[in-house]
């Protein structure tokens, strides 16, 4: 069962390699977030370089209790039994699809690798597309329908992928769609796995997250992690909260069985640090405040561009992620460049321009449509220093490398389509 | 495909739980290597704390032409582009099952989690005895039969797990040994995966290690990794390397195909100052000596205890691992407790003596003999202090808590089998 190296990992690469040969790049493939790690939490990570024992397979007492407290500030309250902690939430969503077992249902779009992931595990991805603007949620009737299809076709779904907030869309499905979704699961007798990675990344305080743990709490597991939050994606750290019921316990014991043989446990040191910071002490909580700010003023600038251009777009609410669709520009893109689908627009894009992005096609998307993934966090600069004054800036926009950034967009986008940037349509306004 | 925890940190929280109620325990089933951080290294995390991108999906240059310099220096030079970093050897060797696919043939006994591995990659282990007193390789002529076997059973064997080193024996299989095994591989056509996580603790600087890599280079993958030369466990670092040969090439391929779906990335600061163990200069040097040779002393005065109250054990040359054969002792142990079997001697061991063994049933071993596994590398100290004055003593069988463990193991020896403490045989002496 081989599989590609994961799409975002090896447009990154790619990038690495041209701004190494000395070329000028735009980085708006990779999710990572660019910006420093929080000094307090640097300096947690050297005080534990010290541990050096193996410690417990799902995590110290102090992670696990400290994550129980992320997630029963949420409304989410579980025993820190059951939680597990591993090192990415990525590896987690692996060792629950291995210890869940069966085929895996996944949003159409969704993030490159859970359908990667369900294929290592000898399982097969179900896609089933997402109800139109409510990214990372299987619609529920057309989610019924594909279970069933597969099981009469002697396919064994047991579980579906939701992600909340959406990666590639950045939107969230409302909670009425998610409502409906943890209906559906229960009757059909699926596990939730609700990736909530970006959780605290929403814009609006009033935009409420609704989990699918509150409707369908016995059988969902949550994983989120401090990759996107606090910007801490090399240092390797997740969590994942099972439920509390006999599924939730059964599930337990298996995923222990699974992390135990895969990996035993997660670096003891970054334990420790990401203990303090799922504890959420002020200066923490400030931090992600900053993220959260700039991320949601980046990405909605970006979005406006991509709009003037003639793009459509869902407007972002969450991430810092856009997922602009080309369709309208069509005859431009044939006639122009003889392009007529998202990958070939994704290496026009790398070739001619040095800009990364991602084709809508590694998101699952079928017969390659003329969307793109943009990220934008990897905007806030090249330095430490530069990344502090995004974080800290009264307008982040009025940063000229952000600024510099945002404008090579609408340069290249103009160049693209041949079309001066125009107005965007009220709809892609923040 | 459900698996259990691994036996060896399953024993390790058992003891833990015990120690926490107040019980008196000796540890002796974990594998973990209870000694602290060499200063240098504990700084060198600290300095990267605040490394927090990604990085390359097999580790960073620096990492890489480290791991790469580490096994030039033992013969084996190897273009660091083959080099693959994971969060552990442990990973690392699942994942290469993943990417080379088939059933994987294991030696008998072998470490608790290469077969559990091989199931959660959806494939069977094919288990091959060793040949006597050679641990860690499966006998050649056995490994012949089991794969025409397998094959004319429908079964798809690719590839064979050795251990050099042997965990759980504390042997070494013999150069020519290995280079029959290598002969064997590339007539059956098998990948060679090579554990030498135990390779910097052989005792004696005249034991040569052969690696299969010698034999069957175009075939061989390595594994090694920090956690037993420097007792980094808890940091999980390990590195595979690849053959350089169309078909090592091949599976790099795959394998960075699964290593970015699984885990991305190893945790940044780890691969920082793991790169500078790999550069290994004087001060790392002189560690992993100084640890190799308290390993040694301990591990051969615990083999003279066993030995003196009559079991059977070959002459142990590596790692902190003895394996003792009370077979000798059947109708002692039958008559004084009604115990026939490895697994009742452990939780005996266990529950009267607050002793943690491991069973050879768990390292594969068929009709339960009265086999154990003895880890010796957690005797060396509670804190960071002792452990260090077990390091750097002169004599380490001197310092208290080090022979009131051994004293422990006499008298629990004698105590379980009714005989005083004998001289040991000549066979199990240094």
């Amino acid at each position: 069962m081989p599989v590609a190296v994961s799409a975002t990992l090896a447009a990154d690469e790619a990038l690495a390699r041209r701004r190494l040969a000395g070329q000028e790049v735009l980085s708006l493939a990779s999710g990572e977030v660019g910006l420093p790690v929080l000094p307090r939490l640097r300096s947690l990570l050297a005080d534990a370089a010290g541990r050096n024992a193996y410690g417990p397979v799902p995590g110290s007492p102090r992670l696990r209790a400290a994550a129980a407290g992320y997630w029963a500030r949420r409304g989410l309250p579980v025993d820190p039994g059951l939680v597990v902690c591993g090192p990415g939430s990525k590896p987690l969503l692996f060792a629950l699809m291995l210890a869940v077992g069966g085929d895996v249902v996944v949003p159409v779009p969704s993030w490159v690798s859970y359908s990667a992931q369900a294929r290592l595990a000898g399982a097969r991805a179900v896609p089933v597309p997402t109800p139109p603007g409510e990214g990372g949620v299987p619609d529920p009737d057309a989610l019924r329908e594909a279970v069933a299809a597969a099981r009469s076709g002697g396919r064994d779904p047991r579980s579906v992928v939701v992600t909340l907030p959406d990666n590639p869309t950045g939107t969230i499905a409302s909670p009425r769609t998610v409502r409906r979704l943890a209906r559906a699961a229960r009757e059909l007798g699926l596990v939730v796995i609700s990736d909530e990675i970006y959780r605290d990344l929403v814009f609006d305080p009033a935009d409420r997250i609704a989990s699918p743990a509150l409707y369908a709490p016995e059988r969902t597991v949550i994983t989120t992690g401090v990759t996107k939050n606090l910007a801490l994606g090399g240092w390797r750290l997740g969590v994942a909260r099972l439920p509390d019921s006999d599924t939730g316990r059964e599930l337990h014991t298996r995923l222990l069985g699974v992390v135990s043989q895969i990996w035993s446990s997660t670096a003891a040191p970054v334990q420790e640090a990401a203990a303090y910071a799922l504890e959420e002490p002020p200066e923490v909580t400030a931090r992600v405040t900053a993220s959260r700010r700039l991320h949601g003023t980046v990405v909605r600038e970006a979005a406006r561009r991509f709009a003037a251009a003639g793009t459509v777009l869902t407007p972002v609410r969450a991430t810092s992620y856009l997922y602009p669709d080309f369709e309208p520009l069509r005859e431009d893109l044939v006639r122009l460049h003889g392009i007529r689908g998202g990958t070939a627009l994704t290496e026009l894009l790398m070739e001619r321009y040095g800009v990364g992005v991602l084709p809508g096609a590694v998101f699952g998307e079928p017969d390659d449509p003329l969307r793109i993934r943009i990220a934008t966090s990897r905007l806030y600069g090249e330095t430490d220093a530069e990344r502090t004054a995004a974080l800290t800036a009264r307008d982040p926009l009025e940063l000229p490398w952000i600024r510099a950034a945002l404008d090579r967009v609408t340069e290249v986008l103009h160049d693209l389509t041949g079309r001066p940037p125009g107005p965007a349509p009220d709809g892609a306004r923040p």
